[in-house]
Order: structure tokens, then sequence, then C-alpha cells
């Protein structure tokens, strides 16, 4: 799923590998930096792995950056990305750079582990629910903040935002994109998952439905709620929901994990979450008998969550 | 160097990887793909490795490309990528594909290993002798063989080459770029490398440079022989050295190994080599007391390197 997993010649062991690169999304290159980290990191923390070997970078320049633009945006970036590694245990060695027309930012994360250090993703079973440890909407925000500058886009959701809510918006984006999901990697042993995936390109209900699609046994997920960035699902709809937010389908960057865990451990999960990060995680939906696939329910609560203080202050 | 190397947690293993990725630069998409795998596993080669765990593929496809184009020329790339890998005893699990204004392929290697299964690169010592593996020029070939259809630049070369010769040339240079150097790799062992490199962006001199900066050894690298893709050095003069294939500048893609073996083994290496394979290697130079540089002698002999009749017949 999100990672490859190959076993090795050597002791039972396994490499577990993942990739991925994108275009930068927040005008911050340190922060850039760090969500690309966190990003590729994603896939391994999906798979309940908590240690990365080592980790490469990959790295596009744009062409038309001046020597000066790069000098100042691209040590920046690999500052951002190699501090997010270093907090997640692991470091940066190796890696490529070309110029390209756009620029673009990623990596590759290696870890070399006994079959007891991954958590296997196929195991729900009818029973379970399902738990999500960051808000929907990073691709909302950072749209809204991106249409501050541009009064025909601006015009359509001032109605139902002010530039503040956007501001706000955008740093609880860009911090919760910046959050490894290495925690939630740890505690998935600590409460016995059944399986995860982390929410990235397809949206909640794409992943919900690549999860759904792999399950040895026969069940279904549904979700019932949707924690979204405040005021997010309101701009949403306010485009006439080009996003597709509500219905599960708007991208996400460097988003939560969506974990499959027994129903009597995943109150204890999400508060010892909150305990140790100070970020919550939601129960967001159930694993019932099914074919395979998941779907969201007709009206879903929409759960707002505001930015935090603290990161307030850091901005 | 050529791949970074990290200590792992379980029994005395570690972590070999490396990454590489580019912009076609042959006509045939099998043949990019083949080349593309090729120069990835390439650095894996230089450490002596010769078992690769897993490769992942990073592919950018270019906006430009109509649907078609990219139904037909995708699966192509993609296959030759793999059928190199399977040629190489391993496999593709995993990579990432986005759009892009270029078109990029490349990949990562990654081998988990034992320290007696890699020769670390620095143990050069003052009598030892350097072999290459590929001939040089590849840059060269693929540069004159697109100036066929470019009647100002060929004008340049006319009076040097002929058509018939750049084709040939080209196709060289393409089985060249395609052919793995694991064979030379698994001889460094049986032959007692002090350490290599492989050749590629910066020309032999610069790859040589390379080499020698980072031995332990108060070494010098002096280079005397050039052998060169048949023609190319005329091409390269005719063009008033813009390549400086002759000074050892050229960048080459997938070049061969430039290898420090001691005096009485190398005969011996490329003797087996061509054995195994059918193509020659040559002993280029020799390592002398030095200040850890490397430079080619004033007039140094350059060895024409013509195609192979059998890559002729698969052309």
């Amino acid at each position: 799923m999100d990672s490859c997993i190959t076993p090795l010649r050597h002791g039972g062991l396994s490499l577990v590998q993942t990739t991925d690169f994108f275009y930068p999304l927040v005008d911050d290159p340190y922060m850039m930096g760090k969500i690309a980290c966190a990003n590729v990191l994603s896939d391994l923390y999906a798979l309940g792995v908590t240690e990365c070997d080592n980790m490469l970078m990959l790295l596009a320049l744009a062409l038309k950056l001046t020597d000066k633009e790069r000098d100042v945006v691209v040590p920046l970036m690999i500052r951002g990305f190699r501090d997010l590694a270093e907090e997640a245990g692991t470091s940066v060695n190796g890696g490529q750079t070309v110029k390209n027309p756009w620029m673009t930012i990623g990596g590759v994360a290696t870890t070399v582990c006994q079959s007891n250090e991954f958590i296997m993703p196929d195991n729900a079973v009818v029973g379970d629910v399902l738990v999500m440890t960051k808000p929907l909407g990073t691709q909302v925000a950072v749209s809204a903040y991106q249409w501050l500058d541009q009064p025909d886009r601006w015009n359509r959701i001032k109605l139902v935002v002010s530039e503040d809510d956007v501001r706000k918006a955008y740093q609880r984006a860009m911090f919760s994109m910046a959050r490894l999901n290495r925690v939630a990697a740890r505690l998935m042993h600590k409460y016995n998952a059944h399986g995860a995936t982390d929410i990235t390109g397809f949206g909640i209900l794409g992943h919900a439905n690549n999860l759904a699609r792999i399950q040895k046994n026969e069940v279904g997920f549904v979700i019932h709620n949707l924690p979204v960035i405040a005021k997010m699902a309101a701009v949403s709809k306010a485009c006439g929901n080009m996003f597709g937010l509500l219905q599960g389908h708007s991208a996400e960057t460097s988003g939560g994990l969506l974990i499959a865990l027994p129903r009597e451990q995943a109150a204890a999960f999400c508060k010892d979450i909150e305990k140790q990060e100070g970020y919550q995680a939601w129960i967001i939906g159930i694993v019932e008998k099914g074919n395979r696939t998941a779907r969201i329910i007709d009206k879903p609560r929409v759960i707002e969550v505001p930015a935090k203080e603290k990161e307030g202050e850091l901005w």
C-alpha cells in the first residue's frame, strides 16, 4: 500500500521503503522542507514503522530562480528537511539535485526491520473503529490563502470567511503538514491497530477505499465524522464544492493516519496521542460487515478544528 | 562517494543506497529505461556491491506528451527499466510518477549487506594501475547523432565523420550505457580492487579526481590512455573541443567503472571481463606518489573503440 516491503537475505529482516516528491505549496521554504520530509516518512509510519534508517533527498531547482533566490531558498528547504529528519531520529545521507522548469522536493525513506516492527494493514475486523490523527482541509486552506491576492477568487469566499480566518487556517494546515505521524505509529503497536494508511492525494474517501479494498476480512468502512480545519468546510461549500471536501475527495498533503483499531482501545489511543503531542485525534467511523469499500454517511458531522495558540505564536 | 553506507541496528549489516535521475538522451524509450536502470545500479557496483535488494522507479512525464504518445512511450521505458533490473537479479517495487514540463527517469537502488560485500574506495596504493570498463564519448556520440538533423551543426563535423560512423557510434554508446557494471563489480573482489568509482557527469578526469581526493594514502592518479568510441575524438576536436573529451571533461552517462587494482592483477581482470561479457576493459593509468589529485598526460594515447557487430545486428 504505502510502502514496499522486501524480504532480505539476512536473518528474517525486511527492507521497507517509500518515495514521494511534489511541488512546493507553502511560501516558507523552511516549512516546505519539513512538509516534504514529514510526507515521505508518513508512508513508513502508516505501517507502524517508527525507526527510519536513512533518507535520501530529491530536489529539482526551478530554472527561473535567480542565483540570489536560489542561495536563500534552497538552503532553507534543505535545513527544514534535515531538521525534521533529525526530529524523526533519522538523517539524510544521499540524494540528487537537478534543474527543472518546476521546483520539486521529495525523498526516499528506508528502514530495515524485524517483522514485529511493522503492522500489516489488512487485518481490520467488524466492530473496529476508524481513528484519524490530523484534520482534513489542507488543500482548501492553502488555496484560500493564495486567493487573498486574487480578488476574483477571494470574492467568492469572503462572505463566509475573514482574512484572519484564512491566515489562521493556512497556518494550521502548514503546521499540521509538517507534523510527523511518528507518535501515532508508535501507539498503533500499544493499542493493537489492525491496519492503517496515510491520507494524501486521494482524499479521505480515496484512501479509506484503498485500505478497505485490501482487507482480508469481508468488511466495509463507514465514516460519520469529518474533522476539518476551522472554516474550510464553509470555504469548500462557497466554491461550489470544487474541492469535494465534505465528499471526501479533497487532496491532502502529509495528512494524518487513518487507523482501524479495536473499539475498546480507540478512546485510549486518542487520549494518549493528545497527552503526548498536544494534538487531537478523532474517532471518525466504524468497520462493519461489507464488500471492502468505504463510504461517508449522508450528513456527516463536521468537527471544526481551530488553529492552535502556540502555532500562532511561532508564526 | 557514489552511494551512502549506513550502519544498521541489526547484526553488523549496512544499508547501501543511491539515487539518480536525469533527462532522456536516446530516442528509443525501451533503451532509455535500460540506461536509467544501469545508471542507478552503477553507483552500487562502484562499491563492489553485486546484489541489489530493491529498486524504486522515479518518473516524471512530460506535459506535452499526447495521451497516445504517453501510452506508447511510458510502458516501453518502464519495461526497459524492469527488464534490466531483472537481468541485474533485482526487481522494482515502488516509486513515484508525476507530471512535469520535462520528462525525467531515474530510480533508487538499495542493498543491505555484510561489510565484506562492499569494497571501500579509498585504499589505492602506489604501484596500482587504473582500469576502465567502458569507452568514453557517450555524450559526443549522442550529440553527433542529434546533429544529423541539424545542417549547421552537421556541417561542422562532416569532414571528419560519415553519417554511418555517427550512427554506429550512437549505437555503440546506447548499448554501452545500457550495460550493467555488475560483472566488473564481481571481479573487483576476485582481483582485490583497492577502490573504484563510476564515470558519469563529471567526465573521466572529474571522477578520477574525486576518487583521488578521498584516498587514505598519499597517492596521485596519472591517466595515459583514453579509450574512446570510434571517431568521437575526431568529432570532439572538430567542434573546437566544446566537449573537452580528450581533456577528460566530457560528461558520460552510465559510464564504466574506474578501478584501482594491484598491477599484477589488472591484466587478468581485463581478460576475465572480456571472456565473460565480450567487452574489452583497458588499463588506462597508474597510481603514483602524489597529493590526491588526478591528471591526464600531455598527449594521451587515444584508443578507438569500434561498434560491435552483434549490437549492429540487434539494431
